[in-house]
């Protein structure tokens, strides 16, 4: 484990227990010695899985797997290894996924395609087929429901603290639970979602309605945050909900008694893909990035991913250099419309920009103070519509080479 | 000017005076002191120009100007100024090139239409609109036709060494000599063009069989480099032709006539190209990287330039890492086709991985030593058709921030 970098957050909260959720954890040492590497996650019967992955053209072979099962909408089972992507490792890598599946569903009693898998770690080398199907019997003997800093941390790879989010909901009269453990550092621009992310409820909702829930949410967190720009090939959020909870039953995605589990399960989304941002490679300062005035809300979260993910901007963010002119830069890049003579920006409140061009009278001495920070607000208006969105990114300090 | 950086060329080639352009420098001061910082290349009657320009939608002052004359295809003049790009600068931007291009056709007697502006350095800050003009009745009187290395020097920005190529090429039986003067060493990551160039001819070629040429030498230069990914507000790239050669008339951009010209001028760009990411900022590896098998040329360059430009794989060439788990990740990033599972990848010629998984027994040291060097060859074929493309990128060493 790395030591802890200045911006993550060193708690980890005191998860719920989920009923119908348990983990076992182990060394199987496929990257790893001395630590635990590999985690199962056992779902009670019934439970429904929705999930997002890498929309990567080169995915990894746990990813593959997991997008063929993913419309049954039924888990009983995630395997998860840290240290090894299992990605560019061909059909010996298929194998792999394959063989864990088949061995998980025989020692738990279900059906392969109810076996989620997902890698973590190294792209282009391959291992032993025995090595984690070998662990399954023994991690199935010990699986217990509390154990959820275990959990994160075995899934952990170059990450330095082990990541979760809880958040209850009210369904009707009922309370439900929403927890999500998460690993990641680098290699996080995700494309529908990133690293590895599991997020567990006792709510009862089909797999449908839960997919829809995700997707949402995903776009609203997972899919605004990037690190340095490069989308992995392992990119995995999952949401389980075991059922377990009793409260009306959900009849479809616009059910109103769902409106409270969608913000919910969104604060976790984003509370798991901050907690990336804050434990990235390098990173000293935390941005928050408004964009508003574009000509969607897919439009607006393009320009702000391409501001957040652009070398310059990021390397003025970490020089304390007036980054404007990087993010116009970045706005021009983005293939988004913007008025060019409309641009409107604020540093940490303050505006720098009006119409275009940089205010001759604006507050320096208040904008470089707000840029030595280290948690750093932008907002950048491009004046041509209504929409808007916010990322969340780091900047590039010397530790990233 | 910078101390040369380790991969710049730092001999400036022995240029030939191309009849019909001449030029002048001065230092204008707009962002530096003690430097010429101003260029004014004067063309003869008839000169006819050809352009390509950065794609961003926040384009620069003078590159908005340029767009707009474009069309008319003569050229009388260009000015040039180093140190403010005069981007996100409003209509006080605006003013400023209006100003310039209505001074410098008074001082010379043609159209404002015939006079194009370039500007390269810091973006976001206004200048006086008095600046410029007040130079160019005094420029005019010295112009020359033989001080290249002066014209390249006073266009630098954070350049290490002035930028030149001189290439000769045979149209019927007479020779005609080509010049390109360019710069650029950040903010490189052309669409279209990159930073400021200016390629120079004698020979007699219209506009629009020009633009055509020019086109399509960028599309295999220009737009095959890159340094950070990040698109400048200011890519220019301009080739002028005044037509003093004596050959037989060129009727099209099919001209058999014009065939070693086309070559000679894309050895050209392809060395102003290749001069830039000598030059990027904190590079200490020159990276040339073919990719073959894609489904099409312009596919091959797409996934070539997001290899080439992704953090990851630029941090891999830098701290002497194997590079392929990071081309997977960008090939898969880049949404061009694919075959997972047919994937070749070489290093410095040596073969690394076969049918999308590394090859077990490769030469590790044998690839160690070729990435220990300062001049990297890597080949990629993704395995789906007939399309390939070569790029060209440096390292990102501690230097970049």
């Amino acid at each position: 484990m790395a030591r802890r970098k200045p911006l993550a957050k060193p708690a980890f909260p005191d998860m719920q227990p989920i009923e119908g959720v348990s983990f076992a954890t182990a060394a199987c040492g496929v990257a790893y010695k001395g630590r635990t590497d590999l985690l199962l996650a056992e779902l009670r019967k019934g439970t429904q899985i929705a999930g997002v992955f890498t929309r990567s053209l080169t995915a990894s072979a746990p990813v593959k797997w997991c997008r063929e099962i993913l419309p049954g909408g039924k888990a009983r089972a995630i395997v998860v290894n840290a240290g090894n992507a299992n990605a560019f490792t061909g059909r010996a890598g298929d194998d792999i996924v394959r063989a864990t599946a088949k061995r998980a569903a025989e020692v738990i009693g279900c059906r392969d395609k109810e076996v989620f898998v997902a890698s973590t770690g190294v792209i282009g080398q391959t291992f032993s087929p025995k090595l984690i199907p070998g662990k399954l019997a023994g991690l199935h003997r010990r699986v217990k429901p509390d154990v959820w800093t275990e959990a994160a941390a075995a899934i952990m790879t170059t990450d330095s603290v082990p990541k979760g989010v809880v958040r209850t909901a009210r369904i009707g009269d009922a309370t439900v639970t929403i927890n999500g453990i998460g690993k990641g550092t680098q290699m996080i621009h995700p494309d529908m979602a990133t690293t590895l992310n599991f997020v567990f409820t006792d709510a009862k909702i089909p797999a449908a309605v839960l997919q829809k829930a995700l997707t949402h949410a995903a776009d609203r967190s997972f899919n605004c945050i990037t690190i340095e720009g490069d989308t992995s090939t392992s990119d995995s959020l999952f949401l389980c909900a075991t059922g377990a909870a009793r409260h009306p039953r959900i009849t479809g995605h616009r059910d109103p008694a769902l409106k409270d589990f969608c913000r919910a399960l969104e604060e976790v989304c984003i509370g798991l893909s901050q907690a990336i941002v804050r434990d990235a490679e390098g990173a000293s300062r935390f941005v928050t990035l408004h964009v508003t005035g574009a000509a969607s809300m897919r439009a607006a979260r393009t320009i702000g991913r391409t501001i957040a993910s652009a070398t310059l901007f990021k390397v003025s963010m970490a020089e304390v250099l007036p980054p404007w002119g990087r993010m116009i830069m970045a706005v021009g890049k983005s293939g988004e419309k913007a008025d060019r003579d409309r641009l409107d920006i604020d540093v940490g409140g303050m505006p720098v920009a009006r119409e275009g061009a940089v205010l001759g009278g604006y507050d320096a001495a208040g904008v470089e103070a707000h840029l030595k920070g280290s948690e750093i607000e932008l907002s950048i208006d491009v004046g041509v519509g209504r929409g808007k969105a916010t990322v969340w990114t780091s900047d590039r300090g010397k530790g990233y080479g």
